[in-house]
């Protein structure tokens, strides 16, 4: 039996950052990528990472994605910047913009990132945790192609939209959450599909509008918000938030303007940042972390209950003692894109 | 058939700052609470509406709450305001806060208003609203007494924990949605109670942690997040940011400083405004509102779809021109609150 094969983190970097160098990326964009599917691949979220390489070079191959556009800054107000990424894929314009936002953060109490004209197709949760960890709390909110349809309704307008939240902690890595606004990830469908599996009830509905579990038909029909018509209101209030406030598209914007079908949605994030410690008299982060700790502990007391990213924290630990092991076919999918650059 | 007692929504306004007046409440405050009771009437939200006098009476005749408290107002940060309820009701310390958060929104970009120590029985949406007529993009998240279990878990330690969003419109009213992120709301499961109807499914597990549609054995146990694991992590969400961040009360914190069971909440909102010009280069409203309304027509042109706020504002054309229905039974109540005043 092939069990896959093994790599080490810093063989999981090298790795990407060859093919993606191979396809005329940019040192400190290949760099800025690489990171991403690390910290993926070290989290245990395999789906955003190695997985993803295709999707970066069929996107600057097939589509209009840029290798080697450097992200541009601005200052909008006092608690507000903007990095324009110019096509480029976002992991660099959000590394670049990351000391900013949190100096503006720390000096007007919270501050916001627009970031524009970025191809994403990385998670969410690496850009919050990494603002927790500089003690802020920390959301982000992109949106993407159009694969759900609004409550109520039967055709594909929304994005999957996620939403991200990190929460800094004193003696453990930040909380985090980063999840999607509809029930299931785009992915988890296309690989139901790859292994022959359904669905499960209410992630989709036929093009009729009618309830389905078949893979084919949903991709062909459109996804559902998770928990009806309140996960709606959020999927639409994440394209407002990542759309018009910003000045970006919506996403049903962007699945017109990639008309090479690449798959790698260009668009607006939006990312909000407080210090804590400037939203209350004497804010002493120790102390508004410790009272979180208390409703952690709470939570945790009750036998079922889990922290949201507990098990991406684990994986961490294992992967960093014992490197991730990759799946033979992506494997070959890796070794066939080296071979064609 | 007793069909109600037909009010002009002045008659409602009066009717609630003279019991107010009757029990203790200042005029300032009287008047603020009643503007909100109005507004809830006038929308069609009638659990909102006078329904709630009898909760304010209680929290001041069994209860702790204020009746004559003058919120006081801090900067905090450039972006940050604060305001002490001092233990009164939030609707005043909401008014006087109003300004100043629209300022420094627009000054700063965005801004913070961190509520604490206020009792809060009213809807999130009329601030968010009033934010978004001042057109700016608005958030609003606050915690309330421990009803609704943990994902995973048996026991009650999150509020149902309302978050609200509101966006400008040109040519419309805000596009508002105020949703509490537990399945339904605390009040529902009361009203189901006392008209001897069951529950949905999925809203509320008893003491053991097993799915039940009685409404008695649901109130003795909890209530459940919508939408599974991703409504219970916005749920945990609401939790810090009205309490740990701004250095205000859990749920559960609040439920225990309830030791009178009045079943009035104190504790923290956080109120969130952007202003939209300043989240992009030539910022104008007028572009970004008619980006958003493109979204708005997408999502119309689909039979069966409706915006949040629709349903809200068609009750305000009516209740403008006829005015509102009192049920004979609240009428009652508050004519013995009256007499008892």
């Amino acid at each position: 039996m092939d069990d896959g094969v093994r790599m080490s983190l810093e063989e999981v970097g090298r790795e990407a950052r060859a093919i993606l160098n191979a396809y005329g990326f940019s040192d400190d964009h290949a760099d800025a990528i690489a990171d991403t599917m690390v910290a993926a691949e070290r989290d245990g979220c395999h789906h955003h990472g190695l997985f993803r390489l295709p999707f970066y070079v069929k996107a600057v191959t097939v589509g209009r994605a840029a290798t080697t556009a450097e992200p541009t800054l601005s200052e909008l107000a006092p608690g507000v910047i903007a990095m324009d990424a110019h096509l480029a894929f976002a992991p660099l314009a959000l590394q670049r913009a990351h000391a900013p936002l949190v100096a503006r953060a720390r000096s007007q109490g919270l501050a916001a990132l627009a970031l524009k004209n970025a191809h994403n197709v990385a998670a969410l949760w690496p850009e919050v945790e990494r603002l927790a960890e500089a003690g802020l709390v920390a959301f982000a909110f992109t949106s993407a192609m159009p694969y759900v349809a609004p409550h109520g309704g039967v055709k594909p307008l929304f994005g999957t939209n996620p939403m991200a939240f990190a929460w800094p902690r004193r003696d453990a890595p930040p909380l985090v959450f980063d999840m999607a606004t509809s029930a299931c990830a785009r992915g988890e469908i296309q690989i139901r599909l790859r292994d022959g599996r359904t669905l499960e009830e209410g992630w989709a509905i036929d093009a009729q509008g009618q309830p389905t579990t078949d893979p084919q038909t949903a991709l062909e029909g459109a996804q559902l918000p998770f928990g009806g018509a309140k996960g709606a209101l959020l999927s639409m209030m994440v394209e407002l938030l990542a759309g018009p406030l910003i000045g970006d598209v919506l996403s049903v914007e962007a699945g017109e303007a990639d008309t090479a079908r690449s798959g790698a949605p260009c668009g607006g994030e939006l990312i909000l940042a407080i210090d804590p410690t400037r939203m209350m008299w004497e804010g002493d982060l120790d102390r508004q972390a410790a009272h979180a700790e208390r409703l952690f502990a709470l939570m945790l007391q009750q036998e079922g209950v889990r922290l949201p990213s507990d098990r991406r924290y684990q994986a961490r630990t294992r992967a960093l003692q014992e490197g991730v092991v990759i799946a033979p076919a992506l494997h070959e999918t890796l070794q066939a894109l080296k071979a064609a650059a």
